[in-house]
């Protein structure tokens, strides 16, 4: 050993997370069949560099900079400062925009396409959040106008996406944002200025707080939520008293989960409350409803309609989804959500381009899963089978009992060194590979496999031997 | 369309590539092969974060500082700077060697892994060097020591895992540094001081001279090397006069490529101006003549032992390799390249961790073979199948036959709107999608599928029906 090494001893960096082999089988695993169900419908792969100009991902505006990891050559010159300034990307979302807008005439519509990357938030390091993680999403982008067949589309995939995983019942959360935004264009509310005497419509910045909160509907209830909605448009200060009143209706539909099959037309026509004639309240209802509609092949539990659902981001204008993992409690908030925009690359091209889309936060998913102690580990080793190595005379015969195995399509370690044959095979156990393999020890005798999980040991050549043998 | 977008036209970045998705799909194709590869041997996957703290990144030295990215948060608080300084990965090794630190414990070892994944390199803008690309690297480590079983066994795994690309012949060049040491250990030159009258031995900062010199041997040839090694000597300054006339027997028997089952050893013996009794190119023949009979069951060309690869790095200290693509002219240099090192993460931890490992620069191996025209694109769409919607009356039927096509394994699009016939096939041929199918058009009709190949159209069943039919 070398003397006096000056050591730096590294740990682990809060936000940034790394797995063990074991769990990085799993996570892989878990990784390629969401592969194989997005491919399955036909989406197509791409990647985007990490890093972008930051002059894109800011072009959004809002207030996502706050989170962007900003970079800079260690050895810069200080008068090289040609080159734009450069940023990884916090999403996959923004990428795809840039992407289309720049590949716009070489790509086919609608595009479809998936993308599988990890994304980075410049989150402070106190907060525990993580700062690095896969997101796995797919979108679909057309020119001019998007079928509605594709809000649909999207929810399906993502619901078989997940149920891939065997991670318990899995149930898809559906609204629509216009018929939330139709209902309360429908309002004609009691003005303060005349105190009560004449109505008024809602301002667009009122409607905005007022989505803000019904977001929070499932959190805190429809008690605590009209409580909180008198406070909030008090603030604003335009509307009479009682005028939550005016919600109330709507929040007890919202309570109440849709269940494909169900005439959402008809349950507001039911409620005399509610002005079901608006047109955009109209047309939210008949999207939500076809979309429900083309899920009804799906498990009883894996679908419900939830006005409630609002999502945060100001682009989405018609179908959001969220998704709740209804076995796993330890899971809060949504594990995959989106939902339909008008427009997604107007900052980078003069063409309308609506999309749909879903984005799975797969590296929480899978921490808060393994946390919960609900990912059994994998193997060590991908290998099915380890070949012992005899002695050093008899290696180029191990060797070729491995090659004959792998090119017959198994994975197999070959011993590296001739120990006992006990210390070979205790190997093996440690890193969970199921088969041991001994070729002959002496000439004339037979190769022997051994099954590590009976114990069980027989003669087999390795031109027809197979795991189920 | 809406009007007056402040609009940012993206552009692509230098240094940043990224593909269309027909050769995206190519891509993903070559890295599962590279990984199928990687696996056939036992090869575990690790993923590390992209961004590890700058003094972990650091901590080897050297001047790889030039080309590190380091992270800023766009937003970051001037009295919150308690985080460590974070950069980008460069490499895979660095932060192999902290991962096998941090997580010594729960390894087994030899701890044998694969690591693909992109890496960063803060290059010059105008250099026109690639910033971000995907490095495929396997490396063994152990502790203590490591049999010289897995230098061989990393060389076949790069041979298969290149020829699996079919991008045609590729041969690994192999050497063992030690070979070259020890004979410039061996040698006494005449001192300068004395007029040539006594011999000395050359200094380390010698020795390191010329193994930089001798790296260049094949692009420069054996001529200009020897009267530059001249120069550089001169400068370094402490030998007589023609001391290249020493070094020259041993570029002769580099210059010469030497197969498997050759017998190196005799070759320096049969050379009587070289001194072969020296311990450490002993060792390193013996070494590499253990390699190349490992390595003999591979084709006539893959192989060849090839003293003039040195390798730049210096923590390689036995086994080096170097692959080069036979037919592939306008890939320069080596594609895949590695060697055996004696301390990996001595910086991070105090155990003596030797290991051995390649690493394919895949990202430049794929943009080289695409500008050169030697990559055929793959289909725009995963599918196998594009399932025709003959008319919105007919949307269930149709999305039930896209269903148990998929159920079956097929990859499968369902057309998103009844639009014509003709509008719908011809999607498909845009995407390269190579069967078309009809559900019924009218009650009691069959299903038909045509095989946009050859044209031909004939009735089938979802249920029985295959790519082959």
């Amino acid at each position: 050993m070398s003397e006096k090494k000056k050591i730096y001893k590294p740990k682990p960096v809060s936000g940034f997370p790394e797995w063990l082999p074991e769990y990085r089988a799993v996570e892989q695993r878990w990784l390629d069949k969401i592969r194989g169900v997005f491919e399955s419908y036909g989406y197509c792969s791409i990647e985007t560099p990490a890093i972008e100009e930051l002059e894109v991902i800011a072009a959004k505006g809002e207030d996502v900079d706050k989170e962007i990891y900003v970079l800079e050559r260690l050895q810069a010159d200080p008068d090289e400062k040609k080159d734009a300034r450069l940023a990884l990307h916090f999403d996959q979302t923004v990428p795809l925009a840039r992407y289309v807008a720049q590949h716009f005439a070489d790509l086919t519509f609608p595009f479809k396409r998936y993308q599988m990357q990890k994304v980075w938030r410049g989150e402070r390091p106190q907060m525990g959040r993580m700062r690095e993680f896969y997101q796995c999403d797919i979108d679909v982008i057309n020119v001019d106008s998007l079928p509605l067949h594709f809000d649909a589309e999207v929810a399906a995939i993502c619901y078989e996406a997940l149920e891939a995983l065997d991670i318990g019942r899995v149930q898809l959360r559906i609204s629509n944002r216009k018929i939330l935004m139709g209902f309360l264009e429908s309002l004609n509310v009691p003005d303060k200025k005349t105190n009560g005497e004449t109505t008024v419509k809602l301002s667009d910045e009122t409607k905005a707080e007022i989505i803000r909160d019904i977001d929070k509907l499932e959190k805190i209830g429809k008690k605590v939520l009209l409580s909180r909605l008198e406070q909030t448009l008090l603030v604003v200060g335009e509307l009479g008293v009682n005028f939550q009143t005016f919600i109330e209706p709507f929040l007890n539909l919202a309570e109440t989960k849709i269940k494909p099959g169900e005439n959402i037309l008809e349950l507001f026509q039911n409620n005399s409350e509610i002005d079901s004639s608006n047109e955009m309240l109209r047309e939210g209802i008949e999207e939500l409803q076809f979309v429900l509609d083309q899920l009804a092949h799906l498990p009883e539990h894996a679908v419900v309609a939830d006005l409630s659902i609002v999502r945060g981001l100001d682009y989405y204008t018609g179908t959001v989804y969220e998704t709740q993992l209804l076995d796993v409690p330890e899971f809060v908030g949504s594990v995959c959500s989106g939902g339909r925009y008008d427009d997604l690359a107007g900052s980078y091209i003069n063409k309308h381009l609506p999309g749909v889309g879903i984005s799975i936060g797969f590296t929480r998913l899978f921490d808060v899963l393994r946390q919960a102690g609900k990912i059994q580990p994998g193997q060590k080793s991908p290998a099915d089978v380890l070949v012992v190595l005899p002695s050093e005379e008899r290696r180029a015969e191990a060797a070729q009992t491995a090659r004959t195995l792998r090119e017959r399509g198994l994975k197999v370690e070959l011993y590296h060194a001739p120990q006992k044959v006990g210390k070979q095979i205790s190997y093996a156990e440690k890193k969970g590979i199921p088969y041991v393999w001994f070729p002959p020890f002496e000439d004339g005798n037979a190769h022997e496999v051994k099954n590590m999980a009976t114990g069980e040991q027989t003669e087999a050549t390795p031109n027809d031997w197979t795991m189920n043998d």
